[in-house]
């Protein structure tokens, strides 16, 4: 029953270019009855390679949260392979909240015994490494690669950046006993299935596979438990320029 | 795309009567273009609670599986909460193929922090314990709980059965600092939507998650990788009852 | 040589009362020669209990990292339980930066075999369980206690909260089976010594513990590694509310 | 107080010259009173290279340990180095159920702090893995070899295979900082001897590992625990080709 | 071939009757062509029940391990439930070495998924829990329980202790889900096989299971590795007391 | 309040010219108001490169702690890399005693998301990887390196030994993708600075990270906790050459 699904799809930095391809990717999966929203902050960072810029990122995501929820979306994916700001997503909002480094490696582990990733900058492997930890995964992903390129290397428009995806890709695939690659940037979304296609092996996007899952948990009528952990954030006033976020 | 998605969901039980529960609950949320093939094997174990139990029914689902295959489904759903024989059929598939337990763990770490189990008989603990540990989800089960009845007395019209899975759930929900349940049965594939609203927290039935989750690999054309651990059985000559599975 | 250390003491929320119960608490155990500035963000969140807080909070803490760091101060202390912003702070500041959670946690290992955790209200003990896990101290963590209060009933002058925690900690010690306590709240700074005092094992604040440890490591000439994973954010133009950190 | 004790071999797969090469090297280490019945399926694959095979040869094993228990035996090993049917071989048995890759590690973490292991298809690595980590042995295991043959490479006369099995235990003890090797095929287990003489470090077959186990738990009177998990199987009706296992 | 066999069973503590318990425990599992020498420090603690008991144990242990080298034994058991000395006895030893712990958890996997553990002082249930990670059997490890009396407890005739013990294992067994007991003390070597028939579940005590894997290791040729970790220590010359390791 | 703080270094072994090496490095780094008393044991080895060896330093180690207790210090040091005696000295103290595998390997985790360890012989690679392990910091180690001399050769005035380890950290800098450096022997606690210098990254010491953790815990008025696992040896008469152990 994905009739009547709202996603609305958060790429978590500035960067219209990269908002465009994902709402793309997103858009590719979609079921008929889904309609993508796909949005960035206002205000924050042109893109996230690290900790800092995560916690930047963050604030664009939660108001973009507050946003949604308030037009009542069925779900919310936040966009950027470190899945900033996650947690604290889904205490503010009341319907599904996923990152797409989440979904990519959920994914994964359904079609392989093992996985790698590959990413932009060396710098953000370790995000990727604390989420694989985080979310239970850490045996199931054979390697880490980084094209050392950074993000918006992905929306230059040489191509040079896609090309490196691909060979690590390939490097991947012969090299770490992988039976699939998840592509840690959510300027990879459009590549996955042309590479899925080239390599002979699932390589998976986050964007649309975060789509994929909001559209499931919104079928089975789930949602994120307000019970205990992810209850509302407590009722506080927000001081200065997070006035905002007071209702 | 959802449209021309053909699941076969495979009871590993020969119970008709479960066979139905779990069709039903398979047809409830699947998309309008999905068809749900739902079968169980000819011979086998009429209910499964034990590691012997399992290894029999295996042998069902491959047979299944091989027929499904053979039939050109979309993928293949393990409804049994042992996931029996699941990296076996990964093996014999060239779609995707995943088990309720897998589904239903994988769904509660996106809606909670932290889940709870509730299950049949007490000695099948251990094999939700070994493939929380699988799968990664060791620390993300806060307590797992057995009502302490077989499997068939959720098939035996009392209601007795369905009225502890029920106790459990509220215990559960209570003393387990837990944000969601997962329903540790195929048979118990009808209480979760009702649960969900009772109790209002993410109850989860993993034969519906399952069944999204077939959906949603096959909208982004991920199958599983035939490249390395889960590559098509080595071909070689089975004997005697096995002769089947030759080609 | 702590002579010259000048350490930047960070209460992530806006309370005053609180910012001064916590540098009170830093400087009754500065050497000599340390100068403690305890600060608060001028915008954010009254208090912290939660993941949306912590988001929140975190630019507040960045904020003030930034200017510590142009005032050239020696290290910086992230004065509540959660660490919130902890690695984003590490790749702002060239000085060291401790959260107060991980150098309670720390010091609790190097005196007990298992320590018990006492914090504010349950929601707020997946944050604690989680640093477990990121430090490496789940196995070293017996148990973990909230009082059911919120963090500013610390500061609401009627001693009760106080006295939960009192109570909480000699539960702790009965019947844990640990050989000491960490506060789990920068509002209980105050507390440790006494119940040290009454309680007979360590009962162990992380903000005193954090300002020692930014001493020692100010002694032995060891910074924040810039090299790899925590290098400075790359420079890039921060937009509308966050463009005061642009250089 | 081994007299009296009778030990079941169970060959997993059918071939007659793999269940004989594993007979001599069982009773080559038996003791005195002791009585090797090496068996192996009526039906069944000829090899085991896979999660596949797995499934299908456990029906065997379980047959042979229905016959074994019925005969009265002492003890079951299963000797192939997935351990197939393991625990619900167990639940089957009154007696001892020991697996060769089971036995091969529990006796390298005796004799050595790291081992390394050498087996057969670098499919089959994904089993030995999935084993270390449910027996506890994943940081006791340095690396894991394959020599890229399939098994009965072991049984076709050339010595090729034995030839590569050399090789990479040379490999192993030179490169991998291990202190012991196990042998990860029952088709190896004539060359444990002779490679521990040549290597001099300990080279480890699991067969007549496994052989002294259940000679230890026969003297010892233990027995595999009937309580709670391990327990018969529930008394209910198998159908069809699995009729045989109704009593 | 466990004819020839003589193992050299080392009680840690000064104790004569519990090395008397000991050796009696070791006899009764021996095989016909085994000698047990048992033996205790001439000097060092009386019993141990800490870390500190259990260094100045170790140097009787490695004292009586040079000895029983220099007598040509073909293999060491450590019968004190902390393995004291454990790793530095292996590298002494040009044979297998067995630490009862060891040997009775590694015994208990094989006939339970899980068991429990019941020793003597609460305060020795830290070495048992390190020992468990140590091994790689925390997982394996339901419960500990401690009868709160001190090891020579069992030595006063009084059968006190004796009660207490049987009592915590009925306990066990009712409480924990585990299917088997180690008996975490030398001194409670004598209980097993009784309490083994009385309770119907395996109670396992490690000094008979340790016996049993010397003589299966000597059986299968197998000895601590000297290469690498284990090697022998690097020839030097010890000072004063110690003296009488010097060649 | 560091003033009045008396903290004895032990090292383990019985070599002057190191205890002379490791006292300097403690003074270096010792606050206005601390004394360092820098020992050794009288009897024991003369470097420590395995567990045989520690077992006997462990002896030096509690003997000195005795007197250093007796001598009313505020902390003990135990200044070789595999912290011997460790928790037996923590029974024995009343006041904090840290191990500088323990102190090098906390302060990295505070100033780097991972870090390399550099040693000097391989064999003792294996007690370095068990104290990751004990203190939870086994995902926070990139990898570990031998200089493959041993100990001694640190002091033998060639510099030979300092040249190797500056080369293993150049090159731990450059290939594992580390953000900090422990150096993992006493022996080299002169070198940590320069190479901090040198390198650019933090190359830590233990001995002086221990002694500005002993001061920590003495201003922080923590102390060993004597609740539980840690309390005083139970009172019981030592015998023979342990005799000195006796009050």
């Amino acid at each position: 029953m994905t009739a009547g699904c709202i996603i609305q799809v958060i790429n978590p930095n500035t960067s219209r270019s990269m908002t465009e391809t994902i709402a793309v990717a997103a858009r590719s999966v979609a079921a008929p009855g889904t309609e993508i929203l796909a949005v960035c902050p206002q205000e924050g960072v042109p893109s996230i390679e690290g900790h800092f810029d995560e916690a930047i990122a963050a604030i664009g995501v939660l108001q973009q949260v507050k946003l949604g929820r308030e037009a009542g979306v069925s779900g919310h994916v936040i966009a950027c392979f470190g899945d900033p700001g996650l947690l604290a997503a889904r205490e503010l909002a009341n319907r599904p909240v996923i990152g797409i480094a989440e979904a990519a490696m959920h994914m994964a582990t359904l079609v392989a015994t093992r996985f790698s990733i590959v990413t932009t900058l060396p710098r953000t492997l370790v995000i990727a490494r604390h989420l694989l930890h985080q979310y239970g995964f850490e045996r199931h992903c054979a390697a880490l690669h980084a094209i050392d390129l950074p993000v918006l290397a992905l929306e230059d428009g040489s191509g040079l950046a896609q090309q490196k995806v691909r060979e690590h890709c390939i490097q991947a695939k012969q090299q770490d006993g992988s039976g699939a690659i998840v592509l840690g940037c959510g300027g990879m979304a459009d590549l996955a299935r042309e590479l899925t296609q080239e390599l002979g092996i699932p390589v998976i996007d986050g964007v649309s596979a975060a789509v994929k899952m909001i559209e499931s948990l919104h079928a089975l009528g789930l949602n994120t438990s307000k019970h205990g952990d992810l209850a509302f954030p407590q009722a506080k006033p927000l001081s200065g320029m997070f006035g905002g976020f007071n209702r």
